[in-house]
């Protein structure tokens, strides 16, 4: 029997792990990301001695090139992180292990865990959100995950400003325009001074937040009409933050859709801190069946 | 040689129209559109006149039921328009003839017939934006139109408001909160007391109309990453529009994300008035098909 190999490729450690053909954990290793080829020559001395395993999946923080028709397929682009800007990731593994691979962004992989695993795997079309560092967004139309002209960058879009909320933004490009830029766990850290681990269940920025997070569900569930939006990341831990979002969402939305009840439709993840990885597996499993 | 057949159900009119395999428009005829029974009984009468028509494309104002799950499939849904509200609108062409039909809505329609026909047609994604009486999107990734819970209503996505705008929009649900609100063709003539076609080019509503149309592109671009965005309708006819759309894009966007180039990636519609039937044509000869 084969084994299948996960990457869990982040900004400040890498998860590693092994498992059989029905997704049981048999190994797992963490890794602190350093640059590009240092940390990947760790990842293969760890494949190494795994000589089973016969696909992978990379779940890769970004941006990345996920156009197959592109010169730069498999490269981590443009990014600050040193060692990393222009890095061939996917040809470094290719060149160590001539196995199929599938290769796409970190939010990617927890949004198929998501889909294919557990409580929401009975849906047909799911957005997964994820709110910490930064904010983003896996999406799956059609069984497919959704990809175009690059992978979306959702936590991006933009959003009205809360009208209590004075806080310049944190998005260097958008500022206060855009969702990541109000809503991530920085942006509130730095908007009260206090890490929202911090903040007490009463503070007002868990309105400010759900609001910010209720406007996003709603543009989403206009443009994709999703059979269900999975909050996931740091921020979207915190208990009292879902049913806020519900309950601004509903005034938002204001009658106008249908939409799944909204215990049903606005919902916390299914897999918690193995979605990452559990993602990963599946994923390699279906790069080995296209192979 | 079969023959295809083109049903565009709009509100206030009904084109019919007749092709060969290959897309040559045969034959055509407008109604006026009254109760569903009555129309329906027209457009039957029509295609009386021509028994090889084996496969037909419906494209109907809605909202309407997309789901081939639901017992209400090919339904009218709740719509203030008298006589439409329920009307099982696909099962009275059935009854009258047993062929293929490809069920979907008047945005959809027109959106692939850009994906498909003429200039467009290179792309692997597209996104259709309809700008008039109201605001609606057609969707295509993976080589298909995007639909989940329902179709999509992307011109109900959340806008901020422009800073020189006083109007207090036109949208019954969300007033000048979404997209539809502030930037449809009634929500410019309820604003400036005149038509979008009596605006003068120098007016600044062009301005205001293209901020909210560049903040639906950055926000359809970030979720969907299409490679294509297409405007038409009424409004966006106006040729002053769409180059303020690509100005004002590109400083909202602010080099965050990839994109082609701007004069190839918010463009003007192809198909001009035949987007529609030619959609449908389209869609039936897949119909014909997969069945």
């Amino acid at each position: 029997m084969s084994l299948i190999g996960a990457i869990e490729a982040g900004g400040t450690k890498f998860i590693l792990a092994v498992s059989d053909e029905d997704f049981n954990i048999l190994d797992r290793k963490v890794l602190n990301t350093t640059d590009g080829p240092s940390t990947l020559a760790q990842v293969t001395a760890y494949f190494d001695g795994f000589p089973d395993v016969a696909a992978i999946g990379v779940a890769a923080f970004g941006p990345i090139d996920l156009n197959p028709q592109s010169p730069t397929y498999g490269f981590v682009l443009d990014t600050p992180k040193p060692g990393w800007a222009n890095f061939d990731f996917l040809g470094y593994l290719k060149n160590w292990r001539d196995i199929p691979y599938y290769w796409t962004t970190d939010v990617n992989g927890s949004a198929w865990a998501e889909y294919r695993h557990g409580a929401n795997s009975e849906v047909a079309s799911l957005l997964y959100l994820t709110v910490g560092t930064g904010v983003g967004a896996g999406i799956i139309v059609n069984g497919q995950l959704l990809s175009g002209f690059g992978h979306p960058e959702a936590g991006h879009m933009m959003v009205q400003k809360n009208p209590r909320d004075r806080y310049e933004g944190h998005c260097p490009f958008h500022h206060d325009r855009c969702l990541e830029g109000v809503a991530s766990g920085p942006a509130m850290e730095d908007r009260w001074g206090m890490s929202a681990k911090e903040l007490k269940d009463d503070h007002e920025a868990w309105m400010i937040e759900a609001d910010y997070l209720a406007q996003a569900a709603m543009t989403y569930t206009t443009i994709l009409r999703p059979d269900r939006i999975v909050f996931g990341g740091g921020v979207s831990h915190r208990d009292v933050l879902l049913p806020l979002v519900r309950q601004r969402f509903a005034e938002l939305m204001n009658g106008y859709l249908a939409t799944p009840v909204l215990d049903d439709y606005l919902v916390p993840v299914a897999n918690g801190d193995d979605a990452g990885i559990l993602g990963c597996f599946y994923l390699a499993k279906s790069a080995m069946t296209r192979a």
